[in-house]
């Protein structure tokens, strides 16, 4: 057990705790590494669980006005919420802040709610553990829905699903040919698409774009992880409110049905088996890194290799002996 | 030393021993490995380079037609020719086959070329490895020029550039709004860019994209390895062949000036340091699969992972405890 100082806050729920623990996991300083294991560790035995939603969309359709409206109902009702955000073009200039509190004022001040923007900096892998071990670090601390926000990229979309119960893409209306723009691959990993803007002008289009996407998501073959019926496009406005009700009642019958069925149960156990493979993988890698000895044999060799005197293959055969050696 | 009966007659040029030496350097199986990269080390005294000649283009470009109208150019000087492909679409259905032999008929028919259609499995970084390695055994069978093909698919265009001393894209004539759809990054690696079909209706069309591109690429930052003109946009047809004998001259003024200025050494040096510490990275994580008892043990912890008895994070630190010490 750990007497880390953050504990007792974050199991109590406060919400300082909770963002400076997220800061903690965000480090790749080594003693803020090993601080943010034991600190998980401990966490690990309250064995709070929150429903883990992930929220895809491309830049335009409206996410943080979703997010704002559909946090609010949820924090209406009682709930806990946290928003992450994981944002794969946040290295890249020009690429707005996902979870960016601006844009949702009000979900902002609610004390039940919780939004963490995304990082600036890192690369996806990073990424993928910040975001998983912030996951946990909300669940223990009491909330009860976790929104994961991303952008409508592929990879990030897949890593995102990877560590949620639901996996949400919401669309803008569109006529029927755009229909091509979402990749099949998202398709095949959304339980739900909800088309936004299902108000005023948008409506008969949101409406119709809700029935082409029903139409193709029949055409996909059946994942056993589906009640009858599901996946499901339903239309949303996230300005007026409607559809929003019905969205949560949706993702309650499919959580409910998962956790019956004992799919819910088989996917968290495969998503933290899958994680636990990645994070030694990584580690793996990291040992190049960290170590000085074999940094410093790593650039002895990769400049034996530039000048020719060595071969890439058998350098890298020297290099691989001497690791398993050390 | 190795005494594989493949040597003599690969150092010999002969084309069938060329062709069973790729074939064995695809193979994963580690008595394979292991005779490849003894073959790969005996190769390397024979101290043979050819020009490595990146060429990307999006299909019906007329990247079959080019290359077996260039190839074809090239053998009619007694140059020796290779044409090896890299397609990182040939896992996907419906993909069509780079270097398909029935698209560059007269030229596979050629003494002097020796054309090697991509292998249709494999991960990128596999395909990386088999590459590098297939451009190993033609430069030491005595090829001149090594053309290695491949799509407009970001990864594959950064990951043949990174073997290549230049790096060619095929472009077909275009509206000049089309410009955008040249991804900015590949922009930039390109050293040539040849807007092919300039010939009959599409002549001036060609003739304009070529402007376009070219004033596109003055635009970008100016790079060492360039002397004054380049990158360059230039017209060609495969199909009159108009075009292809200054295409080869500015690749051959390229390549002289890097030669005389260091940057072409300085290139080999980086790629092959730098193939190197992939290689390195490589074998470490290969480890997770080749050993049983590794093995063994990532699958019973992974197995308690999923049953909820450990943690990820903490069944991973096991797990590189256990690897460091074996």
């Amino acid at each position: 057990m750990t007497d880390d100082p953050l504990l007792a806050p974050l199991l109590a729920g406060d919400r300082r705790a909770l963002s400076r623990a997220i800061t903690l996991v965000e480090s790749t300083r080594a003693d803020h590494r090993a601080r943010a294991a034991a600190l998980l560790d401990a966490l690990r035995s309250a064995g709070r669980e929150a429903l883990r939603i992930g929220l895809s969309g491309t830049p335009g359709v409206g996410k943080s006005t979703f997010i704002e409206a559909f946090g609010l109902k949820l924090t209406g009702e009682g709930k806990r919420v946290a928003v992450l955000a994981v944002d794969p073009s946040s290295t890249r200039t020009g690429g707005s802040i996902l979870g960016d509190k601006t844009r949702m004022e009000r979900l902002s001040r609610d004390p039940r709610a919780f939004i963490r923007p995304s990082p600036s900096a890192a690369h996806l892998g990073g990424v993928a553990r910040r975001t998983r071990e912030a996951v946990s670090l909300c669940e223990a601390s009491g909330v009860d829905v976790v929104l994961i926000e991303t952008v409508g990229v592929g990879q990030s979309e897949t890593m995102v699903a990877g560590m949620c119960d639901l996996f949400t893409l919401l669309l803008a209306p569109a006529g029927g040919d755009e229909l091509q723009g979402v990749k099949r691959g998202i398709m095949e990993i959304a339980d739900l698409i909800l088309v936004n803007k299902a108000d005023g002008e948008l409506k008969s289009a949101a409406t119709r774009t809700v029935a082409d996407y029903a139409g193709a998501l029949r055409l996909l073959r059946k994942r056993p992880q589906d009640p009858q019926g599901f996946p499901k496009a339903l239309p949303v406005s996230a300005v007026t409110g409607e559809g929003l009700d019905r969205a949560w009642e949706e993702m309650q019958t499919l959580t409910a049905w998962r956790r019956e069925s004992g799919h819910w149960e088989a996917n968290r156990a495969a998503q933290a088996s899958h994680w636990f493979a990645e994070q030694v993988r990584e580690g793996l890698l990291a040992r190049l890194e960290r170590d000085p000895q074999v940094r410093a044999r790593m650039t002895e060799l990769a400049e034996a290799v530039a000048a020719g005197e060595r071969a890439p293959e058998a350098a890298a055969a020297e290099m691989l002996e001497t690791m398993k050696a050390g």
